[in-house]
């Protein structure tokens, strides 16, 4: 049976321009910086979002209406492996991402849980094999249920913390079973409510702990993903703990954490953290830490997270640019962190909002390819810093001056020239690349 | 003369009630959590927003009426530095905090402009002595004149970090002559405007080789004073390097620079990052980084910098509970970065200020002493997290535990229970502190 | 039976103070400023929050522990009725407030919803004869269930329109069946999400249109309640047609509303906005629309409604300066429109938090009145505009300065000379009165 | 002499591709909409940002390196006119607006002010009649001098008042003389900063009465302009009374004044107070109160008014798209209250922005166009609305329904049904007419 009837194929626009689901930018084959779109642009659908949400809201039920929703239990978790398969291949979409609790319900006790699980991953890995669909990464979902009401990896709770160590193990157990070229993590409750009762320096030991046993237990059973951490400012822990890229990188670091981790960046969670995307993007290159991309957009007007599928040009051409710049992102992807807005609750919703955002992020990656060709900025930097190829200011980045030394060469120096750093004629340029790639 | 006629001697309430500047809270030889009151609440007075600053904001010209006004030049400065004195001495401030350009004006070349400096520390030197005013810390400012446009570490100019350099080296001399305790960064312009022309990784390599070079000439002139870097999100640039305390660690632990630099820590800035300032405290606190505090207080629901005098009792009582907790804070102060309103034009309204802010952190610090002498938060902490004293949690803080091991314990365990954490309790209790005290 | 055994009768600190329910500060018989507390605050507990919500958020399942947990529908509806009014009874709350769908769940007609609703009724009705507990507004929830997913009265289907339209002419019949004082309008999904698809004219036309209806059918049948409105400006829609008072003042003089309508203001709602709560009662005080109070406060470093209990005294103290400066809150009260964190899951936190909001509001109630005994603020203001009291300034506020009069005045008045405004001493002075009192 | 040598003669692009000075979108005659977009766009150059300010900021002094740096006074002021008429007729610019404070300097008294004014004000006026270029409005400055502190209209000090009167008066007689289309009032000190010491009643009434006086005065001298209030939530005042389109209909409604007053709407205000743009036009065009544009852009990671060049072209679309639904601007216009970069200080980067802007509004009024005669968001609203064409969504609109006759509807009608909202369809739609244009 099929759970997207009135969905056709999805084609491209240039072979087949009449069908609304068509895509007009995202052609899989097309060559763009020496590489097919499919292979730089490694999209993933969100199990979450797309299979398991329902569109409820704080003030409101879900609206969603899915084929499936008649179903319960492990029926439904049946149903929706189907129409998950039915949906990633109609989208041309070449990987998925789950946490353990999209696919299969808790049953009343762990062993029961992790049945339920085993049940669907066969599944889920017949589908793999049929197919050819990867998975990008799985997670352990460590928050829904109440018992993580103070935390998971860093719950005041040490039974708690062992059942969240548990899910790990299993997760990984997954990951390895399923071929998951990552595993994430994303601290959920991983933060505080109120500093009052919170002895930080303990919770955060701890989830050090978990990292390194984690890490431990993936080398013995043989599963080499790459590690992801993904940071959040805020929600639902009034402080979650990897803040942003840089506080991230700083608990890596204090840890001894930082070969064996690296970040998986969410858009949404830039914006809340008060940065650009590009610039979290950016901090995590320099440091060799940039893993996976979960793609979104944010209202910059709303507090929270609204997860909206990603639509703003300018947003995906300067992530393909640090993207590019980078590389190509490795081992990660560009996981559909996305749902439809709680009015967009018809199925085929779906496919819009998956096709507007993988167009958004084809033409991202055709307009940062051709300004990453022509050097566009990479002149601009190369104009503005030419002062440190030569001189006193090789002196600098060589290491060989001194304050002394450079005060000699200031008492002498005026007056100083600085010259314009054309923010807008770079402003205009970019649009002049958006509009004419 | 007098630059504050206006004004008589500042009394303590307990003493002299009917003076209007008289001090409801601090006494400065009460004892309060065994040292003198005095010896915790090392104030110190900003030389730039109380003397230098004249009110100007982005839409208007300087409004504060200051008998100072008329003079210009050097005249000027050394009119400010017999202010000055007066000020600190009248409000019993044990401390001031100063910027090079804060003190002296520039000249038409940096030898001039180092001429002027001399003459102004010498000038400050007698009346150190004379008054027995200590210099908490002094700085560079790199950030005002427009050489530093597009930054002064961080420059893509190198004759302009070799100023900046030879800024820096004056600045160190300055404080080792004036006996400074502190040594402060703060990186106005270290940060970007723009990810379309800017080159993050050189900006902050040369921004540590600028550190590396400080601390070297600090040991080589021997001036051992404490190096303070002061974090801040965004303003004037919109992106600034030392976003928050997590951010510096990253960069402190990246380049190496962790055992030579702590934190000086400002409430506004903590806020407009996203945090509570106890929470920046905290984050310092567990790394060893807490150095000073720069104490105002912001308006959150203002997106800039407003500088405001601390007057929440509610801030400066869990700003001092991080003190105390941190065994005091050290050689570093609480500098009172802090502006009167641009309406609180008249003289008198710096002595209304700075005594509703040391009043202000004086009952925090009572309140903040009687919490931890209860051990009110310190209790709650020990009940919450008392699982991991002992059995599977013990086993988990020790480092024996194994994912596997952890698995084992979780199959068998159920249900989990957890306990309320009693925040609204908690809050309750904090006022009940803060108006029984 | 009772729901909340572990919970003794709540007294008053100054009779016994050994309890650790015990109030601290509210006293319901003390007199203040002219009244007994009891009749200046007439403290409601709210339905939704306190009886009907879970601690469930948007990343995780409810946590409360509640007595009527295991029950279901009708069931469960009449077990919160029991609760509900012991818990009120236990707290001295004189008020309750609801929505339809708190008290009863919804059927599978909208008749057999009604009748549901009916047979609860009756039993509050019962119920508050024998206790004496008044119901301070009761409202219609036109957002949680997925028909609103467009919004009520402003919502692009008719027949949606028409449901909400029925839900309201049937909270009107129970408002006066109960007797309420007051009958409440929140506009939960009476907003938009995107411009692109939204006729925003018909919408507000629409919703205008709901409003006569609802004032006509309420003559009609003799329910002389006081319509309230409550302003809130974002979330869960993008955009809420109620942003702030203004706006809905704004609304309410379009569409010739004005006479018949107040507003319930929120704290939470207030900073959402961008405005401090007692900016919100100062708005709605000048245009003599200051109805009723949803007391909470929301976390300024957070975007969306945390709608946590009220402990911060400052804005305790400033709401109730502005109410009593108001004549009192007439027909409306003060309605705890908070909820326990989802940590605080046990249901003795339930009276934690009331008590921790009913004591902050004593408090803030004492605070201000003394401040409005002694003038405090008031000579300030006597004082800044008595220019305004003779001569040109008389002219003006008299209507009688034309721009020629007032230019010549000018031309031949020089200079000018202000005085300061003095806001740091009067943050001063309000501490001083806040710990003193 | 040229002002401007280094810039050639601006050229359309589709003229003379290799000028980097050429305008890629923005060709002056070109016909879209039945008009030209000369006609469509009546683009002002705002004479403040681009010939008066200097690039300083709260942290730094001025970087603008302008040619006529070096004059004082009213050299200065004339030479900047000179330099204006040369930037505007290079930018074929076909308005300008300004303060009266921007084009000449205050002198001792107001006299001497206003003689100041007068002889720049002639010149102006023999520069407009050779160029042809108009001006747009002026207005007057009451906000940068220190006699504003505590307000104009809604100072405490009624010599205050008196004197921003004046200027009001001779703002008028300004007008006139030089046949502005509009007069605009911006209340940049009309807010308060505490209310504890604010008479908000007192200070609104003031402000009604000079904008009544200055109705009058207009009409009394025959200056038949459209008068315009500027709507900003905040900065420099703590909050300002006109925060936004619905706060200020809401003022002019209540005091009578909304038949003589539109509103002149800026982006950057419009987001700092939590709204879009096309927010704030669409509840401005619904009150038929769209008068004028202050076209730029803020950061909206930042909390102040950055006033960049608009360059979003999502933005420039949508308030396009609602300008052309009102039939265009009328007697306003696209005035760029835009300012360059501190950092882009050079002559040149005057025209770069201006381009930048002036291209990303000839762009944005091309897609907005297309949309338009296309019907692409028309039909998605006649669909989503179409109920209420016809039977009860008929009655409803009509004024013919009541709650009795709906509930009867409602009891009789289920299910009910919604559609999708397709916002994700929109959106991608939005991108394809951005793209395909």
């Amino acid at each position: 049976m099929s759970y997207f009837s009135n969905v056709p194929e999805i084609g491209y626009e240039g072979a087949s321009s009449t069908n609304e689901f068509a895509f007009k930018h995202y052609n899989p084959d097309e060559v763009v910086a020496g590489k097919t779109m499919k292979d730089h642009l490694r999209f993933a659908v969100a199990y979450w979002h797309s299979l398991t949400a329902n569109g409820a809201d704080p003030f409101g039920a879900g609206t969603a209406v899915r084929s499936w929703d008649r179903l319960t239990g492990m029926d439904l978790a049946k149903a929706r492996v189907e129409a998950a398969f039915e949906l990633i291949v109609k989208l041309k979409a070449p990987y998925f991402c789950f946490h353990d609790r999209d696919i299969a319900p808790e049953g009343d006790t762990l062993r029961e849980t992790n049945r339920n699980l085993d049940t669907i991953v066969s599944m889920i890995k017949e589908h793999m094999k049929t197919t050819g669909v990867k998975l990008l990464w799985n997670t352990a979902n460590m928050f829904t249920h109440p018992r993580f009401v103070h935390g998971a990896g860093t719950t005041s709770n040490a039974d708690v913390y062992a059942y969240a160590a548990a899910q790990v193990k299993k997760g990984l157990e997954v990951g390895l079973e399923l071929g998951a070229e990552n595993y994430v993590f994303w601290g959920g409750r991983e933060g505080y409510e109120s500093l009052l009762h919170t002895d930080m320096q303990l919770e955060l030991d701890n989830l050090a702990r978990l990292y390194r046993m984690a890490a431990d237990y993936a080398d013995e059973i043989g599963f080499d993903a790459q590690f992801l951490i993904e940071p959040k400012p805020k929600e639902p822990t009034k402080h979650q703990y990897d803040f942003d890229a840089a506080t991230t990188i700083a608990f890596l670091q204090h840890y001894g954490l930082k070969d064996r981790f690296k970040l998986n960046l969410e858009a949404n969670h830039a914006t809340l953290a008060g940065h650009t995307f590009e610039h979290e993007l950016r901090v995590a290159r320099m440091h060799g830490l940039l893993g996976s991309l979960d793609a979104n957009q944010g209202d910059l007007l709303l507090g929270w997270d609204t997860d909206e599928f990603p639509t703003d040009l300018y947003a995906t051409t300067l992530t393909m640019y640090e993207v590019l710049q980078n590389g190509g992102i490795g081992r990660g992807g560009i996981n559909f962190d996305a749902k439809v807005r709680r009015g967009s609750f018809e199925a085929e919703d779906l496919f819009f909002a998956h096709i507007a955002g993988m167009d958004a992020y084809a033409k991202g990656l055709k307009v940062a390819a051709k300004l990453i060709r022509d050097r566009v900025f990479e002149q601009a930097v190369d104009r503005r810093y030419a002062s440190f190829k030569e001189g006193i200011g090789l002196d600098i980045v060589s290491g060989k001056a001194t304050l002394a030394g450079l005060e000699r060469h200031a008492l002498q120096n005026a007056p100083i020239r600085n010259a314009s750093g054309r923010q807008e004629q770079l402003k205009a340029i970019l649009n002049q690349y958006l509009l004419s790639e």
